[in-house]
């Protein structure tokens, strides 16, 4: 996969495109990732890429042209670096990061991973010129709603979630943190050596070497946590009548499961 | 404000750290942000930071030892800087990015900034051990549904929100964007120089220098665009009766308009 982002701030790609799973993706060959400073494409002697908007009010509007330019330049040199490629055929998808996007999700993390190039327009403090979204961009995404400086950590989040999808990038470490997710519900709590620590201590069950009755418990801390952190998962979980039964008959339980995973199974809370 | 980040790739923030808003707003003294490596924690003569769960299963968590650590050096050292200010007194918070956080949102990022020193702890592949949740963090924050690698993108963004909200720290450049959440409603379309740009052309009321009319049209647009993408924010929007009753009565004016706007004017469909 190849992706390029266009941005006024490329310097703020390096540390992140250089580590961890992007690092070493692009060590591997598995991934090229790609700066344009768009302001390159600025036909005009100041080299503005941002203008005053028609019809008045506040902020800068970003102006088709460097845009339009840029895109253009990158599928350009592109074609002819892959003229000998099967993939080369396939138009890039060219994604506007911004908040009047389509929510980012796992689901579009999973379609983007098909593609063979992906082309990230980020945009800072300034709106975007409507003949940039309705010409050139095939989405529109925004990763949730809060208001950011720019389209810059929003795409690093985007690039992140498409390339550790991909055949080869990961490796067997990370395989637990993506099966949490395949039942939709939220993780069960984690312990780790020691077992005793300041007193705080690791649940007996865990413990107890007994495999079925640590699934259980761990199954049913994944519940309960979904229960009271983001009930509306749970209508879209995978759960057996059983379990659905079980969480609505128990409400007090809840309550009391709580304050026993709050406590921890500690004597004394010497957390804090 | 004061922001500690603990992770184990402190070189992913350095680009992001410098850069843009952020750089600005260090550069006018008007927020401290610092990398801690919580490897330099572990107290164990191969530095690791992880282990393998108890019960079983795949994955690592990371330990509670070199958190707990971190955390309290960093708060130890604050309490030492600011003995003389006021603020010294106020105890942190210490916010773990993670995929079972409260989703983060505007209003938690308008909270974070009232706050003195925050602490961001951010995992990598791993869990944490329950422990650091229990009896450590104050907050925790996922900012959306979606499998990223590690928990630094997710500071970077709270930070960004966070950070742009502080007085002194946003120019007058920036005011539309921060206004055009104020309403609720997603934004309508911008225009700017030139009018015609490969054919493509303006709307005729953004030229108009007619304002009631072009106020009308923006409201209009924003008011299409949100019940054409995300409908479900028009419930918490701020609407007057008479256009709850213009949107409810309409829908095949909205099919019309979206074309419209699609269109864009155009005599010819140039883009692409």
């Amino acid at each position: 996969m190849r992706v390029d982002v266009l941005t006024l701030f490329p310097e703020m790609f390096e540390g992140v495109f250089g580590s961890s799973i992007l690092g070493k993706a692009q060590g591997r060959g598995l991934v090229s990732l790609n700066t344009v400073n768009f302001r390159d494409y600025a036909n005009n002697k100041h080299n503005t890429v941002d203008d005053t908007p028609y019809g008045g009010g506040g902020g800068m509007v970003l102006k088709a042209e460097p845009i339009f330019g840029a895109v253009e330049d990158v599928v350009g040199r592109r074609a002819g670096e892959t003229a000998d490629g099967a993939e080369g055929s396939r138009p890039p998808r060219v994604i506007l990061m911004c908040p009047q996007g389509e929510p980012f999700s796992q689901r579009k993390a999973q379609e983007l991973s098909g593609e063979s190039h992906l082309i990230f327009i980020c945009g800072h403090y300034e709106g975007y010129d409507e003949r940039i979204r309705q010409h050139l961009v095939t989405d529109e995404l925004s990763i949730g709603d809060y208001v950011l400086t720019g389209g810059e950590l929003p795409a690093m989040v985007v690039i992140d979630a498409v390339v550790r999808l991909l055949p080869g990038v990961l490796g067997n470490e990370t395989s637990a943190v993506r099966d949490s997710f395949s039942d939709g519900l939220l993780e069960y709590p984690h312990y780790t050596r020691p077992v005793d620590f300041r007193g705080m201590t690791v649940p007996d069950v865990l413990m107890s070497g007994h495999h079925a009755e640590i699934d259980k418990w761990r199954r049913q801390q994944s519940l309960l946590r979904t229960l009271a952190r983001r009930p509306e998962l749970l209508d879209q979980a995978e759960l057996t009548a059983k379990e659905r039964a079980w969480l609505n008959e128990q409400p007090d339980r809840l309550a009391r499961e709580l304050q026993e995973t709050a406590a921890g199974g500690v004597g004394e809370d010497a957390g804090e």
